[in-house]
């Protein structure tokens, strides 16, 4: 069975070290903010939903011995795409500046409630995500997806492999082809790891096996996650995502991405409004602890992309599937008609 | 400076191992055709042109203690994509047939002679392919390769890094990109190298950040080799050539093909009817010898895939560039018409 991925005990934040995986399953425990900031930072935790999570939790360690505004700003600069660590944050923040007169305990009672609603919330809206989007997948078939968008990058079940596990639920059988997901390899170490643990038909391939693999055998969706939606349906994810999506569209395949509403955010009104993480060139220069491309050689390491609306099929989220034209339904979606557009 | 992917020294046969490249310059001696054929079957030589020249010379060391058709056997059968290598094979095959009953020592020195000549001959159809090539780039600019077709890929000068140090010659100023090529690194650990000991300004990205690349930085030319091009201009290469070619479309950026005319295969209508080489899934699961993939997971690994013509610019062979449309032009070029349809 697939540990978990985060866990709240004793008032501690026990995190997965997702970097042992599939090795070694070792937890971090953090009993600070700055002790959350680091495990984001370092990838300890990783995955848009999950780090959004973290944090929250981050904020109620943060009522011990640390200043709470410093605590969110440390928090908050840990890393830049993922928009649902600002979300989380900001809910965090919001319930801590509506409370902060009240006596110590109660406050952290209110808060550390606050925080293991937000990691409940993320289990539930995933499988909500999972039941509109195993409408889209065929009774037998395969499918490829990107990165890790499971119950590791999440509070649990996961965005686009919770699509997967709620169509195995559903009866359906679909082999799964992994990109391995340069470079840290998440799609090779830990998609490849769920799944399996899950009994899955998985095949990892690289990730510029994928439109070569389109073009010999039949797929019948990529489905990814994503760390940030734009008001249009531009969506940032996982670098590589954006060149699968230009070679599904070229196939004919349809291209899903599977994310909460919390990850759309209103302040980008399309992908060019999103910043975009740049790593350590080492991240490409080393893999397993291995240096193999020398440091005096340049390297250029964005860690997300951007694909734009017109390539994606459709967004998978807890509410239904938003489709084209984007702009107009995501609007909808969220003055809240229009809830359930489709199973 | 770059050391000589193949020398020919005392009758024996030097191969630059290029799986230990850029850590280490050592060289493998191959003193029979069985020697070439494993050297060529574990990558310690690689690219098309280079096992042509390499086979060439294997079937020299052939005639020393060696079943000459055995030999021609064993040599094709070590890699099934490259056409070089069966180009060169049927070269050296047919002079022994029409020499066989010469004395030993007459024979040796005229397939010794021939291996040297398709030596030379590579190194000097490269330059020409440069000379060509060079025209597409401008003078200063940004370009993308994959893999590596270099001087390290061929027996010197290279095919598409050829076009690059022509333009360089001829005093342009292209920055590169290489794709680090996934599984084996060819670009990463040897495009990066080559070109740096040039004194190129190069950088190396993941596959996967090729799309985003062209999104962010104008590029001017995506430039390839190939190991084996159908007589409809439908190209096998590298692994992830293909979804380069298609985001090169995507972003309006040329595609060319550097290959000279013993890569184009008269027994290929299209690319369908290239054969393309599946290798060990533990080439993706291990980097720089450690296994960071599990074994029990599964891997697909197919080393080529084949971009389709309307994907490429045009094809620089060392006789000129060939267009659109490509079957008709193919046909020109071989009849010996046409021979400079450009400059």
């Amino acid at each position: 069975m697939l540990p978990a991925t985060i866990e709240w005990e004793d008032g501690k934040l026990r995190l997965l070290d997702q970097r042992l995986l599939p090795r070694r399953t070792e937890y971090a425990v953090c009993e600070s903010a700055e002790d959350t900031a680091r495990a984001i930072e370092n990838m300890t935790v990783r995955g848009a939903p999950a780090i959004g999570v973290a944090a929250a939790y981050g904020l109620v360690l943060a009522l011990k011995n640390e200043d709470f505004a410093e605590a969110a700003e440390r928090l908050a600069a840990t890393r830049p795409t993922a928009v649902n660590l600002f979300w989380a944050i900001k809910r965090m923040r919001e319930l801590w500046l509506e409370n902060r007169n009240k006596d110590n305990g109660e406050l952290y009672l209110i808060m550390e409630n606050e925080a293991l609603t937000i990691h409940n919330e993320d289990i539930e809206i995933n499988k909500s995500i999972g039941r509109f989007g195993a409408s889209i997948l065929p009774d037998r078939g395969a499918a490829i997806t990107h990165c890790n968008a499971g119950a590791l990058a999440t509070a649990g079940y996961g965005t686009a492999l919770g699509v997967f596990r709620a169509a195995a639920e559903a009866g359906k059988r679909i082999r799964i082809y992994a990109d391995e997901t340069r470079p840290r390899l998440q799609g090779g170490l830990l998609t490849a790891y769920e799944l399996q643990q899950d009994g899955f038909d998985v095949t990892v391939i690289t990730d510029s096996m994928a439109a070569f693999l389109m073009s010999r055998v039949k797929i019948d969706a990529v489905v990814t996650g994503a760390d940030r939606v734009a008001m249009n349906g531009d969506a940032a994810n996982k670098i590589g995502t954006y060149g699968l999506a230009i070679a599904a569209k070229r196939h004919g395949v349809s291209f899903y991405i599977a994310a909460p509403l919390s990850t759309f955010d209103a302040e980008c009104a399309c992908g060019a409004d999103i910043p975009i993480e740049e790593r350590c060139g080492d991240e490409v220069r080393a893999i397993g602890g291995v240096c193999v491309i020398p440091e005096e050689i340049k390297v250029w390491n964005p860690a997300f992309d951007v694909t734009p609306n017109e390539l994606i099929t459709g967004i998978i989220t807890e509410r239904g599937i938003i489709r084209a034209p984007y702009a107009e339904n995501i609007e909808k979606f969220f003055r809240g008609g229009n809830n359930r557009n489709e199973k």
